[in-house]
């Protein structure tokens, strides 16, 4: 190295978005602000978002130039990377509505990753052409009812044994996202008993299969998931080989190439949340009044305005980073799990001091807060809760530091 | 004072709860499995729990002679005093259904108690015996829409005007919750100007006075207060002077009369809630099993319990004092203010960290937590937000201090 | 029971302080400001507060009529309970002079309270009298370099072997608090491999005995603790058979014996220093301005205040409480278990607001806040680090769910 | 925007250090390991580090070509950007020697930082030129004793009225770090009344004038800054017209250049002395056992460990960004508040859970994390209060929305 190649123009981090993806941005915003902050009320419709409203609300995605920024652009999407990704679902999740209307919601979201890295070219005809196009969805079954798999995937039980050339499975599912009406499900089961971690294996499974049935809708804290969370229940399901996906026993290998993207997006999504919570509080501190002048010029209240402001930032940064370490073609395990706790965390947080800065306004259905206080407490759960990532990081850091000591 | 009357027997401190009482307790316990766990499924349905429902826990726990904790015994209650209350409601608060079942919810609770110390004879038989009688309910009508009452009482903007011998409301309340359905309101008007925390005035107007209505329901987080959070309009409603409520000009008083204690047993009932989510989150740890061990070996979730065992145990102390202070005649402003702020964040911790230990099971149906944790979130807002009252424990112990130094 | 029997004078928790223990915290009070906040310096020096000056100190106490509130009156002391030993220990805490002045500091309290239980006639007299006295000091050997006795004392190392009829203790103790001047050890050997919570023995080691040496000072965060923490070796040190402290392998049972109340004492004295730390926060908020007023009414600063003084009013209930299950004859490890937690990071928050209150000031030699945050800091891992307590804590909770469900 | 310039390789955010740069971070880290560790007791020495081991040190830092990494290149720097800067002040920082050793400590890192942008020519002969050639140390006197300028620098007493050409200064200034052993000070003296945010200015001022004397140390809670905390007396002390550091009644302005930066290089010395902390516990968590296996397998150090990564990614991601802004040419006046709130809260967080990993070991002289949490704690006071910055994040933001709103 030499010396004299430094000086003040070194390059480095930096945190620039370049000007097309802020036009896309902008045009993200302007759709939330046209499109769906007047039809918001379909969330809290008894039956959830009809699915007739997010086809029309795709249509016009479409229309505007914003549909699928996470879609290869040769499968009709814009094709952007990871960061680009972050800046355009953060905005589009200011709205529970936008994920929906430009294909980005979870489960399908990270269904089409998974699909793309792992399909055969046929599957990915039959399977993501429709689910990138907007015109089915998708869930995955991984969840089971204890004592299954839960935080702890290796506690996987529903089997599928071998007949013939095909597979049989049987296994009862859990809290399967948006499993009611989906055109097909990806279910994991165990294939062998291994203990090194394998063992599993991924089955595409069309929802019309003999054997596989949605049986009930279990009810939850948040209710704006498509296709609500199901209990799903495998007898005697019969596949073909063809609905094998990646190779026999790998699952578990391809759960985290799903797992590290998908607890991203979700985290991007639940930013844009967090940020309107924000400035709709900000905007209730500038109008209401007590004690003769406005809440905003209250200590408490701008320390919870601050502290929200410092929360979003931060998240804002990690999820950009862990987008820049999955573009540069990294796994992200690390950075997207330190990325879920913090941002599943901090996104609760500053939900719950806007509602704290509107008082009962924010209880209230005058606002959408109680709706988001609802939707985001399960985040610390889903994708891998708070602990069990805890526990990762830590073990991934002991081992750091011992490799390095020896 | 002789040293020698001192010795290991000195008295002091003393957290014995009397045998009776234990008793009534644990009589309350029984009736909260053998009646109110059954009938959960009340608290859920769409229009509330049915009148004709709660008329008939009623009548049960007037059997089991454990209705009325805090009415007086002429009036038909148990007659015990605060530190008993407060057993006695953190138990029945281990079910939603419990205050209503022995008549000790709010509002009607904190409103007999301010009809019991404020209104005449003739108010009493008219209004108290039937709302201790348990036939009807009562609201408390107190907060305005922006920039009306709320977190600061002064702003008060609904007036009364003298007609003739009686007076002439005009107004709009809102959040007044119970209002659907009442018989009766207490409503607060501003009857002078005076800047002197004086010219507020205390009215009873029953709900079919012409000039009142309950306008709309507002729909909040918390879902299972009887008759809801109302809109409430008063246009012209006329008055007799057998309507006003104590002194003219003296309604800000009186409502101090009614939130300390009131605000109190907002806090036993809460903590009953909490103490139930944390035995709900025990039984789970002992049963479910992640890693080869039940979850409650993992100290993450060990942390977890130990936190809310702590929290509950601080919880109840303050209580226990502050109602300790009310049975020897103190305001307990001071006492009930710090109870209401840790408690009703105590409470929302514990509840949250319920949900956590359970993970997916603790945010669907199948478990109380989620609709707990809608239930208790406004707590922190309800009765005096949290920074209200940090505000004014701040300003008493400086007064205190700088009286002290002086 | 008889319904009858209840009523609004029923009795319950109370939380009266007697009038004579009240007469008596006065005089504590009086001491500390008259006696003690003058002569303050003396804990800066760089060798510690001489033992002259403690000597002088007790003397003074002794004819303030405070001297020893925990010790029997038979020998010496005014034979509180320890409901009213927490009311006088916390107004002598006020203090870190004042546990020193009325021999309630650590170690010596917990050994005298140790000593009373479980030493013989004999052994008192040699070991007990002096120390009650204030003549001597002592110490209690437990804690060994790793991989030795820590937070799991089962890890002990040092060991006892029978010799004829007396033992010979080999060992490295480390980080004895008071070693250095005592005149006794309380020593902690193993005697048994005894998997059982058996086989340790406690041994009343006099300084001057060959193969007992004091070798080291550990300096430490904190500074104050009489003779410092020091390393000892037991290098065949060899005691007679009088030297057992109670029964041979029945050690670790003796050691929670001494170490409930010990921990609670410790609770007592830090919520003293917590008190005085807020009390000068206060004093500063009043008088210093910033913005146009004094910090006092700046919303943040209340919000310091606030939390302090409800941190502090949960921390004396919970010590009070737990001072009443001593009383009552209960061993109370849970109650001072919570406490223990709860307290030390209580005033560990409420001393670093005082500090954040006062700001350079606050860190500055003119505040004692810097030397209070140093001294309460290890409170948090001396006496069973706060991880310990809630594994323990959680443990014993999950043991009663099971009980109760089965 | 062609929506076709769009694609999987759109630049964004990147977090790549240069190679040269990392180059250059491994050279600290092996200095810091190779010079510095081995000399660590310097830190601990009664009247400070020596001005001799200063210089010492600076001379090998040279010779590592380590040397003033933030100084241009013209003056014998490195001239890096402050991305660079940040990334080698963490690795410096990762010892308090560090920051002495590259001529990078508080404050006369500050002090360069604004002569560079401020003083004339010849104030950079006299005053920069022996300040980078780390020959001299320097301070900074701004703050008052109350009533005068702390949080809110217009409290400001200090004056200098004109005196012929020059200037005569008067006042009291307090905390003035490094002013013992300073060749020269920069003085804040209010020069006029004007009620706008000007009024102040800045003198340059020679230790030796008559008329300014630092007249005693302030021993603090940390300890390591050279020159102490002072206090420094300005009686009727002249200087001549030179002085004037920039345009006389514009001190207030050059105060926020100074401070926007200095607080951002605060930050990323403390990034290092954080990272440390948490190596120095991750260490012990793998070497030391209870309850049969290392503490890094109990959930609650992992938790302890985690949160502590998360910490100084946060941390250090929010640093690079107001590092980025800096050296885009915005004045980041609200990154790097926001920084400095958080990381201040961070790193005393990192360094207190380290603590408490590490036991009694974690407060002994053993290691130096109990020096590190005395270090630390001061920082959420200087620079800035934590309290003063939230105040301006929220006011910053609110502006913000009501602009946006209009």
């Amino acid at each position: 190295m030499t010396i004299a190649s430094l000086g003040r123009g070194t390059s480095g981090p930096c945190f620039d978005v370049p000007p097309e993806v802020e036009a896309l941005r902008a045009r993200v915003a302007a759709f939330v602000a046209d499109e769906l902050a007047p039809r918001e009320g379909l969330l809290t419709e008894p039956a959830g978002v009809p699915w007739s409203a997010v086809q029309e609300l795709r249509s016009r995605a479409r229309e505007a130039g914003i549909y699928g920024p996470h879609i290869p652009r040769a499968w009709g999407g814009l094709g952007l990377d990871m960061r680009s990704v972050a800046v355009l679902f953060e905005e589009a999740g200011t709205s529970l509505l936008g994920p929906l209307a430009i294909n980005g919601a979870a489960p399908d979201e990270g269904n089409m990753h998974l699909l793309e890295v792992v399909a055969t070219p046929q599957q990915k005809e039959t399977y993501l052409r429709p689910l990138v196009a907007g015109e089915v969805r998708s869930c995955f079954a991984m969840t089971e009812p204890a004592p299954g798999a839960g935080s702890d995937p290796r506690m996987l039980r529903t089997r599928a044994r071998r007949d013939g050339d095909g597979w049989v499975l049987d296994g009862h599912k859990w809290y399967i996202t948006g499993a009611d009406g989906a055109a097909f499900a990806i279910v994991m089961a165990r294939t062998s008993d291994s203990d090194d971690g394998r063992g599993a294996t991924m089955f595409l499974v069309d929802a019309e299969t003999p054997g596989f049935a949605v049986v009930r809708h279990i009810r939850s804290l948040d209710q704006t998931f498509l296709g609500g969370h199901c209990e799903v229940r495998l007898e005697g399901c019969r596949v073909g080989p063809e609905a094998v996906l990646g190779e026999v026993d790998e699952g578990f290998r391809y759960a985290q190439v799903r797992l590290a993207p998908a607890r991203l997006t979700h985290c991007m999504r639940w930013l844009g949340i967090a940020r309107r919570s924000l400035e709709i509080a900000a905007g209730w501190a500038l109008d209401r009044h007590s004690e003769g002048k406005p809440l905003g010029e209250h200590q408490m209240v701008q320390a919870m305005l601050a502290d929200s402001r410092i929360d979003l930032h931060a998240a804002r940064l990690m999820i950009w980073h862990a987008a820049w370490v999955l573009d540069s073609g990294g796994s992200a395990r690390e950075e997207t799990s330190i990325a879920k706790v913090f941002v599943a965390e901090a996104v609760g947080r500053v939900v719950d001091r806007a509602i704290q800065i509107c008082g009962a306004l924010g209880v209230s259905e005058h606002l959408p807060l109680g709706l988001f206080y609802r939707e985001v407490r399960p985040f610390r759960i889903y994708d891998g809760a708070s602990e069990v990532h805890r526990a990762s990081i830590a073990r991934r850091f002991l081992r750091a530091v011992a490799r390095h000591r020896n």
